[in-house]
């Protein structure tokens, strides 16, 4: 079941709008077995809107659009798609009635602008909308089928979910699209890919993404069109393929996240965790905080900004300071210890670095950062030049410095 | 000056990415006078993206594609373009030394997959890219010119911003699309409208946006196809106007950063500041410590998440949270003095909430956040129930209590 989704309106070609139906529209058709094929935005234009469904039918014989479907002027898709169905709008007084009673239960009057929603094209199924006025349409003709959701993304989901998915799944195959990710970190895409090697043939027919972004590469599995177990058998072994051959550089699956892994280590060991950090400064406690139970493991930290916070809260000693610098291997595991001192901490993190733009010299230049661990007293230490402006220097830090501690304790 | 985007990822059909490169690409051409008029996004197959570009090249000429020009084997981009042009690869030694390089500086060696980022189409523009492996490429042909962009979102945005526009601009009409936006913070859209009222009749042919987001409502003025000039004129005037009607909750124009803001103000005052944050863990710290020079008024701060931190390093009594509990006005504020004391700052900031999505109660709802500043030993507080989940509940707070110090010091 090959798909377009055509996205109508002017204001998504401004680039103030970010398109999240088209998304939401293509997750749910792949989790039917479905595939989008294409996705097209066009302004509020006829032409556009005509030449958009009409290239769309050609190619697939299903479209799903979006938007324009309004009580305003510049809502035209119904009467567009109407044309290209040859099928004449009329007048649906039920619809009206609805949408009367849904102003009233308000404490308010129609608009008779409204009224150009309750007409309907010849044959068509309406998909009532319980969360907006204007009505979903789902037309069926000679040059396939059309189907027509509003723009608003709270309307467009429920439609989607309640009248779409389920009569789309009535055309589906029995097979399904389904996909697995292994996360990774530390690692960049091209050495990742490099170490994975010719690993496409052998994992077909599930095909291979790798997606980077500033908290390291995912590998997407996808099985396409598959057989429900089918594709699962297939996910599994793919997956555990991956995970043999990116080894020590993965973290989690799906969308785990670093932080909560180390969380539940920790809590599981029962042991507690402070932080340290200067260029960081608060990122690492801030990844950590931002999972809900977090309180049970994380008892706080030192933001090191200025160096004399260094002296005083984490005893970090001017002599090493003076003589490595605050950016240093000595630095950062000094950090780490004091902050589990001072805190009566299991488990520390300190990160300390030159995050840029300004301040690298030849020797130590922007992107350096030692980061240091403890656990239970003993301090491990590590560097590394990250690539990127200050604030991916920033985030890839942190992502490296819970890693490195997620291996400590795993 | 029409132009056509084709973003090129086979994740951006099964929906798990969403595509927010081609948003940014419209505003950057519209700020030209240019006029993207379909939006188009395919897999990464050979026939798909041929057609994509083919198509677009004939109905405009001009077409920006992103994605699928990196080291991995899914990249063809621009082999297919480079059919579509009819011009083939050449291997330029001086890009694979550029990549050599970068690599090097990162202490590291150029993997043999990253050469096929050397290899260019015969005649095309080569668009270096200081910010990743892939370089842009600019192709002009018989059949018009395509763009290729990297997919990797602050890729493409530096290569936009710095090859492609300025090139643009040289075929560009002479009117100008511009916006100019006023950001407010700590006011909802519904009450920001009925404060401005009727405005845009005012306002017009300029028109008003309402964007509200995590840090707060934004307006946007657009003019639409002038004269640079009157342009301008009408923004001057409507911003102003936008000014004076928001009122106390403006904190600035533009892409302004609120975090930036304070420092530039507590930097002309010499003034020093700390941080002492519970619930937000170390996120007001990680916006302050986002901005570059930051530590010319940044002395860091203590991440108090455990009770235990609060007594012991912000001085805040026991019997304070015993009688009023943590989330409080007496502990926060006895947060902002004790850690205004311990670090010897002029100002501080400090958070005490619940962010969820557990541990409310019918006196202390989730999203309750207690905050306080502390101006040269003054400590003012406030309160406020954040709507939304954790992170919203902890990215409002934030911004609030940076916002907060601003106007104290404004």
């Amino acid at each position: 079941m090959d798909i377009e989704i055509l996205t109508i309106g002017t204001e998504l070609l401004l680039g103030f709008t970010i398109d999240t139906n088209g998304a939401e529209i293509a997750q749910a058709v792949a989790a039917i077995g479905g595939q989008v094929v294409r996705r097209t935005s066009v302004g509020d234009e006829p032409e556009l809107i005509r030449s958009g469904v009409a290239e769309a039918l050609a190619r697939t014989g299903l479209v799903i659009t979006t938007g324009g479907l309004g009580p305003t002027r510049d809502d035209i898709t119904k009467d567009i798609v109407a044309e290209v169905f040859e099928a004449p709008l009329e007048f649906q007084g039920e619809i009206w009635q609805q949408l009367v009673q849904r102003f009233e239960r308000m404490g308010r009057k129609a608009p008779e602008s409204n009224r150009s929603q309750a007409f309907v094209p010849r044959g068509a199924t309406v998909l009532r909308n319980q969360w907006g006025t204007a009505p979903g349409l789902w037309l069926e003709g000679a040059r396939g089928t059309a189907i027509l959701l509003p723009g608003v993304p709270g309307e467009m989901r429920q439609l989607l979910k309640h009248e779409v998915i389920p009569r789309l799944m009535a055309r589906a195959t029995g097979t399904v699209v389904r996909s697995a990710t292994i996360r990774t970190t530390g690692i960049a895409e091209s050495a990742l890919a490099q170490r994975l090697g010719n690993i496409e043939a052998e994992l077909a027919p599930l095909s291979l993404a790798y997606l980077p972004s500033l908290p390291g590469v995912d590998l997407r599995l996808t099985a396409w069109s598959l057989a429900p177990d089918d594709a699962d058998r297939r996910l599994d072994a793919g997956s555990r393929r991956l995970r043999e051959l990116a080894g020590e550089f993965v973290y989690g699956k799906g969308d785990e996240d670093l932080a909560a892994l180390l969380l539940d280590r920790a809590r599981s060991r029962k042991q507690k965790l402070a932080v340290a950090e200067s260029c960081t400064g608060g990122l690492v406690g801030g990844r950590i905080t931002a999972i809900p139970g977090s309180s049970e493991v994380f008892l706080g930290g030192v933001i090191a900004y200025e160096d004399a916070v260094k002296l005083r809260d984490l005893a970090v000693s001017a002599d090493t300071i003076a003589a490595h610098g605050a950016v240093s291997e000595e630095v950062a595991r000094a950090m780490a210890a004091g902050v589990a001192r001072r805190f009566g901490a299991d488990l520390a993190i300190a990160v300390t670095g030159i995050a840029g733009p300004d301040g690298g010299t030849a020797a130590k230049p922007v992107g350096l950062v030692w980061m240091a661990t403890s656990v239970a007293g003993a301090v491990e230490s590590f560097s590394y030049v990250f690539p990127g402006a200050r604030e991916e220097v920033r985030a890839r830090a942190t992502q490296w410095a819970l890693f490195q501690l997620l291996k400590r304790i795993k």
